[in-house]
């Protein structure tokens, strides 16, 4: 009696350590740790059901793409880790990209939870860190390299420039490509002058306030128009514009509408990098009537960007000392009219309407300017035009941040 | 003492059900169990970090929506949690829906892993249970009813018809709606046979085999163009077919493609329950020029499914039974024109066009037929046309087979 009551208490205990060993293993969030997967040293096309980049290598096999395998030879920068930046940031991991740079500040919040990625568990820790924690462990062959901060102080600005131009796969060469998932006007206006300045050529994208409209772009530094070379365009809401109220500061949000940005933006990365499809310099995707209007701009000439205007001129040397008929594929490559707003249109634009300057250019149906720049040559006094609105300068700039 | 052994025992019961709970928790994939969130009662629109719904229910302030709450109350059922179903589930999870009832019988693959929602360390789970555990996280709110079965043979057939018609929020009443996101044909054609016997709406997706190409469809049994009514209409991939080979029998997939095809989805389904903006009753996704078609389709009075035929009927009764302003505007829900096919264009087609059975009628640009239907009246031995591949019915039915 006396035996088995001590082994009983010794079987307690025993009990006792493997469930809290248990529960710290889980507490530390590695449901994952024992079952993830090893690293994988080359890309094999092989069909097998354990073999995570068959799908992605039939690729070549379907004629879409002649080279998946270069997609880890890349390095790709996020900035902003929020619904977009994050399903960016699991599209590209899962493809298989060569190494991930992500630049974030932001803690994740429950109030996060309607959009995809982050898991109610994860609230409080840091975007960034909790992003790396999910994606090594769905794709531990990505080299991942985490910035915890805002790039818009002078500090973090002179390190976020340094990062891009020497944090590519081999360290010193730039990185390939750079994503604005961010979610204010200030953080895309940092981004827009230090890619002017490095010659980066990056992608834009962009989600309005209401939920229901969103956008990419793509940018090449004196290629096609920069973010200070003509007011951004967003795609237009068709929704009654009083009935948007601000005293509650809460933008609202969609998972499906950040989802399909997301979506496009690594389309057009992946299109861009592997060289497949059509790239896309702007497409817009209004969800009210499932309407994807597309664009290009040229830059403009007269951009406040000294950088920017500093890359038109190289790349017109570029184009100039370009074999003729590679010059004119290159200029074709954005169908160039002369107009003081350098935006480019698909549909038929008069020279009229294009030259009125001061005025909202005729554009594509559905996107729309969200301010117009003011005519410099006819008036000493700056005045800014808005379209039916009437909102001033101020309210205008306000929205801006908040974008 | 026997009092002493007897709590004893009980004791290493009760260690011994809360070590097996805390390992299945996590080989289930539980990193996250220790932070989950609690259950929220009523949604609410405090801007709050605490508060998952804040961002949803600003759809509201907006404008956007103007009865947000109403989410709770209804059933969605899936069927297919693969590339698409998954992250299908994931947004109707986040957008904080009601129930979702998911049917597939397929387990996680390491194979997987190029698409969203699924992690390594839940290879070899089944995919039901799998989503569950990971969604049920993410929002305990949400009530799940999950079948790991192959609703196409008899048995299973019969059993998934009964959930669709009970299984609805309330036990008894039938879901909401059902949304197909399979990747074969018979599976479509169940579902289509299920639906039209219940006179239940329905959503079909789907992607390429080659990646690039996806499209969704609304089919309202009666009012709209069921599976069997017409061919299947795909996104023309405007890629050379020869390069497509079939003997390795790997489709390739992208979780770009799969992300856009299930952000239009999961979109379309909140426009349809929460009635806003414009349903579309299909939306294609070519990728390779980020060209969006969209069209709609009126049912055909010759369609081979009978219980197709009967809603169409029923459907022409309660327009009858309209009052004349309403009935026109049901009518007008499809454009109609009068044609064999039933498909409804928004690009004009002349009669002539549409009366040429047996031929690929004029659809929009980048919207294409998997095959043609033979022109009975003419011929007595059924002739099946292909605009140009020159292949076979059975070549044909192959490929749908594989869709």
């Amino acid at each position: 009696m006396v035996e088995s009551v001590e082994r009983l208490q010794q079987r307690v205990r025993e009990l006792e350590r493997e469930l809290a060993q248990e529960r710290s293993r889980r507490v530390l969030g590695d449901g994952d740790g024992g079952g993830g997967r090893v690293r994988i040293e080359k890309m094999s096309a092989e069909v097998v059901d354990s073999n995570p980049y068959s799908r992605l290598m039939a690729l070549k096999r379907m004629g879409i793409v002649s080279d998946y395998e270069k997609i880890r030879t890349f390095a790709v920068a996020i900035i902003g880790v929020g619904g977009v930046g994050s399903v960016t940031a699991e599209m590209l991991t899962r493809c298989g990209i060569g190494k991930l740079l992500l630049f974030d500040y932001d803690k994740v919040e429950l109030a996060n939870m309607n959009r995809l990625f982050f898991q109610p568990h994860q609230a409080g820790l840091s975007k960034v860190q909790a992003a790396e924690h999910t994606l090594r462990n769905i794709n531990p062959d990505v080299l991942f390299e985490v910035h915890n901060y805002n790039i818009t102080t002078v500090e973090n600005f002179q390190h976020f420039m340094d990062r891009i131009s020497t944090g590519g796969l081999e360290e010193g060469k730039p990185v390939d490509l750079v994503l604005s998932c961010v979610d204010n006007f200030e953080a895309r206006m940092a981004i827009n002058t230090a890619c002017n300045e490095l010659g980066q050529t990056w992608m834009e994208s962009g989600v309005s306030e209401n939920a229901v409209s969103g956008h990419i772009q793509l940018i090449i530094p004196g290629e096609s128009a920069c973010f200070a070379c003509a007011p951004p365009l967003v795609v237009a809401a068709k929704i009654d514009e009083k009935t948007l109220k601000r005293e509650g500061v809460c933008a609202a949000s969609l998972p499906t509408t950040m989802g399909v940005v997301a979506g496009m933006l690594v389309q057009n990365v992946l299109k861009f990098l592997l060289h497949f499809g059509t790239v896309s310099f702007y497409l817009g995707y209004n969800a009210m009537q499932d309407f994807f209007p597309t664009m290009s701009m040229k830059p403009n000439p007269q951009c406040e960007d000294r950088n920017c205007r500093k890359q038109q001129e190289e790349y017109q040397k570029k184009v100039v000392a370009l074999p003729k008929q590679e010059a004119a594929q290159e200029e074709d490559a954005i169908i160039h009219e002369d107009n003081e707003w350098g935006i480019e249109l698909i549909s038929e634009v008069s020279e009229e309407e294009l030259n009125s300057s001061g005025q909202v250019p005729e554009l594509p149906e559905g996107i729309t300017v969200a301010y117009t720049i003011p005519n410099k040559q006819k008036d000493s006094v700056p005045q800014v035009t808005v379209e039916d609105s009437g909102e001033s300068l101020e309210d205008l700039m306000a929205k801006m941040k908040n974008m």
